[in-house]
């Protein structure tokens, strides 16, 4: 585990075919109920939780752990029930105050975002005790948010997309493992999103992975990689 | 196997983000050296290989069996060398008559098409033995050829993408196993192609699998589904 910044586990629900939402990007259910029971694990055993803006924003989840076992399994351990919540939008003026990213919890909340965000809305979310902190005048400098969260004693951080972040994370390689589960369905489109999204990489530059596991959960299947750093 | 038309097997491989090419789309090496292997084997026991508009004008595939020793087999089997190469292309006038599909033999070819194509392409290619099957006015009628096809004594039917065919062709459950190998890469790229393109489905319509089968192959993974028709 690296000074500088938590270990960083990618997790995704993906379709056979890759999307993890339909054309109309409204949040299609994917994964199924054995993978939701591993996700709330995965959840329940990190430090935070992190989403980027379009899933924060459009998506706007809860990001809590949904097993009350394992929220009491955390409270006995000494820690909150639920993980830091952490969002990275470059503007957050449409962070809704009564949405389900700020009122699900009990939770600490971060948000990272830029100067694009207007001062008086850092301001009503500083008044509802949510940590703004503001990196970077284009884009959330994504090195010195993970570092700032390794500063606030987050250990393990799971990022749960989307496409954007998960491609500068993994392009910045801050990634340590993905984790993906591949559902039974397709869902196709040429607009539909995939997990790694962004600007892409050429062939030369692909981004190699080491294949660590792959077992059957339920009708799917879960992946696990690890990013090769060359 | 209906006796309307062939057994379909989509086959495609696909980074573990869901791409079958990087944005560049200039046909970027997915396969390990054992998954095209078995796409060789796939091709040397099927009848007719099918590819869609963009890979035929794009890529310009060979679309020949590149194993000596299953050449050999299949001629021994009374059978040609390589199976029949089909091109489904609503319009062919881009079509080169000096590109790897059209000289890379010897094999029969075969080519569906539309209104769209211009009469003289039409007869330039007839001239070089290519049977040209006009089928509709704006898309080629799938339905209409895997019937030809099967006329034309194809019992097994691999295709080969790309998205568009794909799509297609699941949209009218023409299609009998998918099999899909999942690199170890990643493409990323909001513009990279997926492998089933087209308009998409929503949720409640989106098509189901039934997962048949999961293996490591090299560094990557074989999967096999089977499409369920409701």
């Amino acid at each position: 585990m690296s000074i500088e910044r938590p270990y960083v586990i990618l997790n995704a629900a993906v379709t056979a075919d890759g999307k993890t939402d339909t054309i109309a990007r409204q949040g299609a259910a994917i994964s199924s109920p054995l993978d939701l029971a591993r996700v709330d694990r995965l959840r329940a055993g990190s430090d935070a939780i992190m989403v980027g803006g379009r899933t924060l924003l459009g998506d706007d989840p809860r990001l809590i752990v949904k097993t009350e076992a394992l929220r009491a399994e955390r409270r006995a351990r000494g820690l909150d029930e639920n993980p830091i919540k952490v969002g990275v939008v470059t503007n957050a003026n449409a962070l809704r105050l009564d949405g389900r990213f700020m009122t699900f919890g009990p939770a600490r909340r971060i948000v990272f975002t830029t100067d694009q965000t207007d001062q008086a809305q850092v301001e009503r979310l500083r008044e509802r005790e949510i940590e703004v902190v503001v990196l970077g005048a284009q884009r959330v400098d994504l090195t010195a948010a993970l570092h700032y969260l390794k500063q606030a004693g987050v250990q393990h951080l799971l990022v749960e997309g989307g496409g954007v972040l998960n491609a500068e994370l993994l392009r910045k390689n801050l990634v340590d493992e993905i984790h993906l589960y591949i559902a039974p369905l397709i869902f196709g489109g040429v607009s539909a999103p995939t997990f790694v999204s962004g600007d892409g990489w050429l062939r030369d530059e692909a981004l190699q992975l080491q294949l660590a596991a792959v077992e059957r959960v339920d009708d799917g299947i879960v992946v696990h990689y690890v990013p090769q750093t060359v």
